[in-house]
């Protein structure tokens, strides 16, 4: 059994570290705002795969509280990313993993700056989540989480499957760190994208409006063929298949609940959305490799603006 | 001195019916949500061309109180499309005409056939003009209002120039009213559009942004090709010079003050956008004529989504 942290322990952090308890490891939450929530109740989990309730994990208000681990899995948002070095830091010994299940391109990069390339691993879930009351988790559908590794190195990612083993999550595991993450974001960036710049609406009407179902198919299509030029460039031999990608996520996305992705939740509750890693980096690569993407482009440029709004409305500088 | 109906006393109608009624026509207005105001206080114009003030303005509250005119000037929003017929109908007498200062396309086409194409004219105002309290209205910027005729005749051009000379209004004449609606266009939709899309936002921040800035570019020329291509289909050897209509456009608008488009207005006070005639119409026109319009299809499938969201917030049908 490993010794986890989890570091940003949201509504995804919080799934797939219960999970991690659930299995019998030694799990360790970072909390902020539900702290007081879940030291009184426990975490609940409420899931299509199984409910399931830790009625007394180990939570901590700082990581210095929790020290070294074998595993950090960081869940924080893209847009606390000047903060995450700090966070991660003091669970981080001679032998941690850092596993990112986080959204948006660049981010492993950075840890590998940070701590050391060899412990850093990409896990690409493919869920939906959504927080519920504190210390209440909601898991709708779906739910793999693809284990990837920064070098693409057989025998870590091995390693990272070795992990989850035993517990009641699905792992795939991705050759290719590179175009695991592209396909997250032929999902992401359409719906998250078109979600938020719809006026704040769920999948099923992305999907059910004809104008919005030809648009994320479109921008799917865009960021396949940026992912497969960023691949390129990177001297690697995978490929993302096209037609394969946009039938598989859209017919996955048509059979699903109604659904609010990640930065819908932030854009209608005001909170800082995940535009650089998520929209403004693969654009800047499309961009920098020629690739043609007007959908993405204006769909970042909306997406820039709406979230100086909210910093707007918060009092925060832009 | 010639019997004038402001059918749809809004901010633009309003204002362009005060200037004819300073230059000495008889201006009658169609009011309603304003009529205690004006009748109280009068109509106020508050402009860069100089305030106007007119204490007692014909006003009433129907259109059969105005009876029939020389010129009726057709105000209304472009979502009253289906009521503007019996709005408009007891002002026209046999030698009525009928001048629409309204926007979008396909309007003038619906005018021609309840009331017969030859009374129809084409208003095109480039102006920044909006509501301040009931019956006052502030001109902010600009202000000429293009004349067309919907068969492009010259003589009833000439008689449409007519009924402005005198009023301080600037006034130009275009020989092809489908290259006007185009032009007129090439503003609306990257403004309107762009505004609305962005969060609600002036159009100074649309230019002071580079990615909503090239995408203001970038949809202005693909309305441009689309105009020339649906000139083309109705065999009009006009065309828009998209070089210098860009450069104008941008220009013009870069060192305008911060404007609030009518539909940005539309949607921060949640009432109904004029979607179909700035962007549908336009856009299905481009599609039929293989017209490649990534933003264009974009922003309307976003619009659509958000004045569905507007109607359902209002209680309407969607």
């Amino acid at each position: 059994m490993s010794r986890v942290a989890v570091i940003g322990a949201g509504a995804v952090g919080c799934y797939y570290g219960a999970r991690l308890a659930e299995a019998g490891h030694e799990v360790h939450f970072l909390m902020r705002r539900d702290y007081d929530a879940v030291a009184a109740g426990g975490l609940r989990i409420e899931s299509v795969d199984g409910d399931l309730v830790l009625p007394h994990p180990h939570i901590a208000r700082s990581s210095e509280e929790i020290g070294p681990v074998d595993w950090v899995i960081c869940a924080l948002k893209a847009t606390a990313i000047e903060e995450t070095r700090a966070l991660v830091a003091p669970c981080v010994g001679d032998t941690t993993r850092i596993l990112l299940i986080m959204n948006g391109l660049g981010l492993e990069e950075r840890f590998a700056e940070w701590f050391g390339a060899r412990r850093v691993f990409g896990g690409l879930a493919f869920t939906c989540i959504n927080r519920g009351e504190p210390g209440t988790v909601h898991h709708i559908d779906y739910g793999p989480v693809t284990i990837a590794h920064f070098e693409d190195d057989a025998s870590e990612i091995a390693a990272g499957m070795a992990l989850w083993a035993g517990a009641k999550v699905k792992t795939l595991s991705a050759s290719c760190l590179l175009a695991a993450r592209w396909m997250k974001l032929a999902w992401n960036i359409p719906f998250n994208g078109l979600t938020v710049t719809a006026g704040g609406v769920t999948t099923d009407r992305v999907l059910g409006m004809p104008g919005l179902r030809e648009a994320a198919h479109a921008v799917m299509r865009e960021v396949v063929a940026a992912g497969n030029a960023d691949l390129a460039a990177h001297g690697l031999a995978d490929r993302l298949d096209e037609g394969a990608i946009v039938t598989d996520l859209i017919g996955r996305t048509d059979v699903m609940a109604a659904y609010r992705p990640s930065t819908m939740v932030d854009f209608i509750e005001g909170l800082p959305m995940e535009v650089d890693a998520m929209f403004v980096e693969p654009l800047r690569r499309a961009q920098a490799l020629g690739v043609a993407t007007p959908y993405l482009a204006l769909i970042t440029a909306q997406m820039q603006s709406l979230d100086r709004l909210a910093r707007e409305r918060r009092g925060e500088p832009t």
